[in-house]
């Protein structure tokens, strides 16, 4: 089990994964703000800490892996403070915060299952859970590390930064974040540039508020992450994930708040994926080039020559390392829903390949190179799970299957221990590791009326007393787990 | 859109449903407690208020729907109190308690999609409004009608009885209701036994607390739905439902509280579903007679002869007025399965007939019973929406589908008008408002498999030369928006 090296983003080194109760591993990811659908930017973190939280699995661990739903909270970005997107977009659509909240929660979740990635064992949100975050607020205030003005409270980082290193994650220096810093909304309130909001007070047109010791407001963005991690994690706990452009502030913030409420690191294990560009080009509301997950689907954006699947779409992402840069075009995304269709299928022949024993045809080369290729799947994952590798190997395991299927190679050149170790690698590693699957892509009452059609075939094929072909179709369904029933008010069919 | 009568608990009468702000409607529902699999008794109420939400969506309100999730809480029965059944269920699993909300909140969810039922607009859990729930208390305390007893706080039924009619909803008389309690756990901190919980203190063992003005606790089970229907509701809002169950403690407390925190009724409207009985007897879990959704639809319970779709389920649910008991039997269900059939193939085949006009064949009397019969639907769905006489006016429109198909019947004895209102209506009243529908019964490798066979026999049928076939295979494909494309490697095929 602790083969497994993983970057940390916090050392700057691949290090070996040894988790703090081990079989039990406690995850962490920054999910997505429910403001808006969820774009490309949303899917990547999603699939790679999939991948983290499947391979763990895979390895024995249990895992418990929490994922938040932002759906409230004050947004602050680097240099500049924003306002309430949440708050902000309900008002655009007229709705009540709760209910554009709840619809694109909706939207992402079901995305997700399309996707194939595994639920979160919890999923908290922020309006969820905002007498913790109140609670780790009043914890740093009684700490002398954060301060009220106007009803508002705010991190004092220039204390924090006297006796804990400010920066160590994102790399930055304390100097050059207040130098990078202007002078905004909130910013005049602060004692420092560089501090932070830790709950800011609502004026009156704000809809989304609550009571507190501060006044009526809001949390800021950062606490919620630090409230909700160390509520189901502990801390420290093992891997907090999320993406590159979280480091700075958000991870930050995170890593300081729970420094001084719980006195403990957040968690041992920093990991972040890297970003998605668009042909080049960094993606972004103001490019116009933000492709959104049903856009991808129908296909519906100047920028797609062509609909993709959401199978397709976690393909593509596997192909990329998750600490690269992952380009989209759509010559990339054509390549990706063949290679995806290519794979499956090799797994559906290699599932009907039987395995026969000639002594004569033993080959210990091509016996070497099989297996070498079935043990290089760990070894890639176990290499800060570079899932463009295990793609490769998969994929030359797929030549030799279509090989022993065109019977242009024996399968008996291999021993029948490495064919058995085959069959249960792949079909680990597409289905379980990566999360491959054929998807859906018929409703229910196509699948009714390509059953009426089969059974009309069936029915035309016995009359003309065609019965190779009106047992096959019997067979066939019957292979694959449909009844046929006939009755007196015609042929009827049950799973 | 005036001329909906619901029946009103509170009133004892059916009404004129009016809406505050038309067309808006308010309307919030008591869901599950997930400290446990979902179960018969959580799929009446989802489905019948299910049929209010879509109803009144057809008649062209828009419904703002509240449901919430009950995923932690102290639990009053009558006459007793019980433990928190979230943290103890918890205990037993060996489960950080949301792990155990997430997996059965996730449990229920999938079954109301499967259910078709529509999600609602909000889905607020006891947990993420603890603020709203300690505000609230803290607005009781504050008028005088809860006090404080070692870190719990109850609410003052004997002061709120004076001025208010305690026990109108349900019925009872407090003087009942007091000489009914039973002295047990907390009850020796209450002024009076007919006092219920709004907070409970949390002795150390306790999982699940919160810090509250009152040192750490959890809220009491009634207080999360008045703070939550106030919130995204305000008060009064439309239409408050449940069921029969809950008129007591839960609903009748409801009122009790909003009436002191806001000052106002919490609904127009109280809806109740009646329970429902399992061979005459009532459901509980201490008869071992509780049959939860997965069971329902594995058929792993020894009262089931077999496995029930859900939407058989639903099916079964709709066939009875949601005011009478719903006795569950495999007799009924069995039916159940043959009557949705017999009514979705009506549907499809009523979308398949073509109408040949024949004056000639015009029958006046004929004409008068199908424009009766679909009048029928909306005039039983007024009628305190009795979807079981709607079933049975679509049956009776389904009998004379059949006919027309059988040509026993000549489509042209009813005008075009009326088969095009026929039409209409019976897609709005199947589909939209039953939500009745077509089930996915096959994974999607199947759909693939059943492609391969098509695709194999269509290559058969063209070896053969029998075009008849091959053509028919690609021509019902096509219809259905499947297309064949040949190519070098094989026929494949698209949506």
């Amino acid at each position: 089990m602790n083969s497994l090296k993983i970057y940390n983003t916090l050392t700057r080194e691949k290090e070996i994964f040894n988790p703090i109760h081990s079989p039990y591993v406690g995850m962490y990811l920054c999910g997505p703000t429910v403001s808006g659908e969820s774009h490309l930017g949303h899917i990547r973190p999603a699939v790679t800490f999939d991948i983290i939280n499947r391979y763990l699995k895979y390895l024995g661990y249990i895992v418990r892996y929490v994922r938040n739903i932002t759906d409230a909270g004050h947004f602050e970005e680097e240099g500049r403070e924003s306002q309430d997107k949440v708050a902000n977009k309900a008002r655009l659509e007229q709705l009540e915060p709760m209910e554009m909240v709840t619809r694109y929660t909706n939207l992402y979740r079901d995305a997700m299952d399309k996707l194939n990635v595994l639920r979160p064992s919890i999923e908290p949100t922020a309006t969820g859970h905002i007498v913790e975050q109140i609670n780790m607020i009043e914890d740093i205030m009684s700490k002398g590390f954060a301060y009220e003005v106007n009803g508002s409270v705010y991190f004092d980082v220039t204390r924090y930064a006297q006796e804990n290193d400010y920066g160590r994650l994102s790399g930055r220096k304390i100097g050059e974040m207040i130098a990078g810093s202007r002078e905004l909304e909130g910013q005049g309130e602060k004692r420092n540039p560089a501090d932070f909001a830790l709950w800011k007070n609502a004026p009156p047109e704000h809809l989304m508020r609550w009571r507190s010791p501060w006044g009526e407001g809001f949390p800021g963005w950062h606490i919620e992450c630090s409230a909700m991690s160390s509520k189901y994690l502990g801390a420290p706990f093992d891997i907090h994930g999320g993406g590159m452009d979280l480091l700075f502030p958000h991870h930050e913030s995170e890593i300081a708040q729970t420094k001084i409420a719980v006195g403990k690191p957040v968690a041992n294990y920093w990991v972040h994926n890297n970003m998605i560009t668009i042909k080049g080009q960094k993606m972004s509301k103001s490019l116009g080039n933000t492709i959104t997950i049903s856009q991808m689907t129908d296909g519906n954006h100047l920028l797609l020559e062509q609909a993709y699947s959401p199978m397709t779409l976690r393909f593509f992402i596997l192909q990329t390392h998750y600490r690269s840069t992952l380009d989209f075009s759509n010559e990339v995304l054509m390549a990706a829903e063949k290679g995806l269709q290519r794979l499956l299928q090799a797994q559906r022949t290699l599932k009907d390949l039987a395995y026969n024993e000639v002594d004569s045809d033993f080959n210990q080369e091509e016996d070497n190179i099989v297996k070498q290729l079935i043990d290089s799947c760990t070894v890639h994952m176990n290499d800060d799970l570079n899932t463009a590798m295990v793609l490769a190997s998969l994929f030359e395991l797929s030549s030799k299957i279509y090989s022993w299927q065109n019977a242009q190679l024996k399968i008996s050149s291999i021993s029948r221990e490495t064919f058995v170790l085959l069959l249960k690698t792949f079909n680990d590693f597409v289905s379980d590791v990566l999360g491959l699957k054929d998807e859906i892509t018929v409703d229910d009452s196509k699948m009714n009326e390509l059953m009426d059609l089969l059974i009309a075939l069936r029915k035309e094929a016995r009359e003309k007393k065609d019965f190779h072909t009106s047992d096959k179709i019997r067979d066939n369904l019957k292979k694959i787990g449909i009844q046929l029933k006939d009755g007196k008010e015609g042929t009827t069919w049950g799973v």
